[in-house]
């Protein structure tokens, strides 16, 4: 991706930012929830959306928290359909 | 605890190290699963024993591996038991 369509895709997604993670550009979302149940809730939905798509993120679930992060293994970095998982990730908090 | 106490502690845990997180000490580990479906089933294992607990990691699922850390958020450290919660982690693996 061009970087500005990675920053015109990315404002169009709130709360997430385009993250560098040692060469890696990602998309990162922090959500909070109440306790660590509904956080772990989150994750599974979440999870449910990625194998739905074949398409993997990584998943921080902590007490009252869940950090998302989306990217593509295979490129090293980030394609349109990331920002469309991000965005369905914030459709299903 | 002494620190003495944790590395005698450590030692008897297979595969977890101790970690120091901006100084705060916590147990890791990583635990590798052939898909993300597995990882996700495993990080949900450990989610029921830390309810069950009432003490709660920090869990990061990925496609094929779990990385777990327990630490004792009151104390901002380690206390005996986190040693026992990782036991019972690679326990349930």
């Amino acid at each position: 991706m061009e970087e500005q369509e990675i920053v015109e895709l990315g404002a169009q997604l709130p709360g997430w930012e385009v993250t560098d993670d040692d060469g890696i550009r990602k998309l990162k979302r922090r959500f909070r929830f109440r306790n660590f149940a509904e956080a772990l809730a989150f994750t599974n939905r979440v999870g449910e959306l990625a194998e739905d798509s074949q398409h993997h993120p990584a998943l921080l679930t902590e007490w009252g928290a869940v950090t998302v992060w989306w990217w593509t293994h295979a490129i090293r970095g980030l394609h349109r359909n990331d920002f469309i998982m991000a965005a369905r990730t914030s459709a299903i908090t």
